[in-house]
């Protein structure tokens, strides 16, 4: 009897039956741009000051830690600005656990959440780890999403929940403010909570407004962020939220009691005090985020405008091909399952250099 | 409009609707005997390798954590032995977070979770954040479970998940593997996943056997563990499980990806790499808690019998008076919600004489 026939023989949940382990591969390959981390590392300072507060939390560690994380509230609260305070931030550990409260408290058996393909695709996994039903949305051509389109999806659906992406992964572009708004307005009915997942925030070009300026008398908005990506820290696992206080209510009632550690709270503070440093190399994964674009469109592929540190890119006859061409020469990309499309990391000049080069090598033979 | 009036204008889930936030109250308060924490604290050995093993993490910061924690797999099944290899072990942040990843995969609308209170208080919670049923089995006289009773009780419900918690939270009496093997044969029926959380395991008195001994042949059973106790590592967050290969494959299609930080990996590793001064402190913990149960019996109250380090006491005519009077001495404890009871942490020789003294007073007024 082989693992699966093993694992089909337990009471699994009927929806589970048959199902793959969500996840990109683990390789060990030189470059890594496959899951759009900071492949600038951490900056010295901001190590020291991480170890020096881990430090300060040994004594303690027999404790529970604080089950508020009101320090992390409060420097989270700093750092978004936009007048909020720690009554309007919530963290986990990582943007997928507050996702999947924010599901546990507003979603869940009978009820409906709504994402707009290709999207994250976490979020149907979340929907279905809560009982919570999925329904797709569409978008327009170039993964395009209007407001008028996504308002009049969201008044025929009627969801309980809907996610929208800005910075989108895995096509990179960004929504404007106008399509948060006509959705917010649209979801009144079904008085649907509205996460606007921002998760890439921090790369958009100069001048992208984020929708934490629509936070304000906007009780059903939800703006979520993670320390992973601009800060360099995916291995730290932080994700956090801004909201009306009342939604950070809400999901202490589904909350795991102390589900931060002590240790992820004092790093993620020392990295907040630390903000400027961790957050320099965002200008120069900018700088190769346009490069990639730029020189894709010369070779004639046809890359997607990106306001993230990754960039969608089509016009491959066979990307099954290209991306193992790339792997055999130690740059490992990502097939996020988008027909004759590839997604590649912005990673350091060195690093993106070699991808690009690859690149015109396959396209070369 | 007060912070209940919004929240409740939220749509929230409709079984939250009313509800409180789960946990004790985090008092600042010199004597802390309330949550069952190690309050030795951690060896000096022991924060020293955990920094040490924390640094060496911070270069790869900026990249997702191993998915698959392997190390601290192999670590967790070295510590448990029983013949135990990695891929009998699963872990998360906290067992509570084990838990809910069970209910995950086995539990659901539609399923059934049974507990045999006064256990855990998170059972019923942790069902209800899932979408599962909890249904409460009952115990006999001085909080017994027997072989016979519970496995009747399992065969006449034919729940989906069973919760055993031995040593018992909050009564501190072990159950016998009789009682397990008894509730896992009823749960062939219904195909019950067989849940003993042992979290309290290591503070058993010399002889008591684990349900570890259990796991060869029985692929529904499934023994939880916990660092928060022993290893007095309460504010790290590290709770797993032992069972057959197949049970961690089903919790690979519900868990998170990276769900455990690399720092919380690292930091459990370094703990179970020094494991025996992290435990040294278990067999002085167990000498208090003796002490505990000896002298409340000698002031006349009645103490249950603990295999735990804590202790569950009654014979109380204003329990909550006690508790006041405690507090205001400056050693905290816990109502547990049992009428007549208080739960105490067996603390240090000189915590645990605090208390002990305290006691004295009170009932000597």
């Amino acid at each position: 009897m082989d693992q699966f026939e093993r694992l089909s023989q337990l009471p699994l949940r009927d929806d589970l039956r048959g199902q793959h382990p969500y996840g990109a591969p683990q390789l060990d390959v030189p470059i890594l741009l496959n899951v759009n981390e900071n492949t600038f590392g951490v900056p010295l300072d901001a190590k020291e000051a991480i170890l020096k507060a881990v430090a300060d939390e040994l004594d303690g560690l027999n404790r529970y830690p604080d089950r508020e994380f009101t320090e992390l509230r409060r420097a989270l609260a700093a750092y978004l600005g936009h007048g909020l305070v720690a009554e309007n931030i919530w963290a986990a550990n990582g943007s997928n656990e507050v996702l999947q409260q924010l599901l546990q408290a507003f979603g869940g058996p009978g009820r409906i959440a709504m994402g707009f393909p290709p999207t994250y695709s976490m979020y149907p996994l979340l929907a279905s780890g809560t009982g919570t039903a999925y329904a797709a949305g569409v978008r327009g051509a170039g993964f395009s999403l209007s407001a008028q389109s996504a308002g009049e999806q969201v008044q025929a659906l009627a969801p309980n929940v809907v996610f929208l992406c800005s910075p989108n992964n895995p096509t990179g572009t960004v929504l404007g403010l106008d399509v948060v708004e006509a959705v917010y307005e649209a979801g009144e009915a079904s008085s649907a909570i509205v996460i606007v997942d921002e998760a890439y925030a921090e790369f958009a070009h100069a001048g992208t407004p984020s929708a934490l300026n629509l936070l304000e008398g906007r009780p059903r908005l939800v703006v979520s962020r993670t320390m992973s990506k601009a800060f360099a820290l995916a291995g730290a696992r932080v994700g956090y939220l801004a909201s009306a206080p009342e939604v950070t209510d809400a999901i202490r009632l589904v909350r795991l009691p102390y589900h931060l550690s002590a240790i992820t709270q004092a790093t993620a503070v020392a990295a907040l005090r630390n903000s400027d440093a961790l957050l320099a190399n965002v200008e120069a994964i900018k700088v190769q985020r346009d490069r990639i674009v730029d020189e894709l469109g010369q070779m004639g592929l046809r890359p997607a405008p990106s306001d993230s540190n990754f960039v969608l890119f089509g016009g491959m006859a066979d990307p099954s091909s290209v991306w193992e061409k790339l792997l055999a020469d130690g740059v490992l990309i990502r097939d996020v399952g988008i027909p004759g499309h590839l997604r590649v990391t912005a990673g350091t000049e060195a690093e993106t250099s070699a991808f690009l080069n690859g690149m015109r090598d396959i396209l070369a033979k």
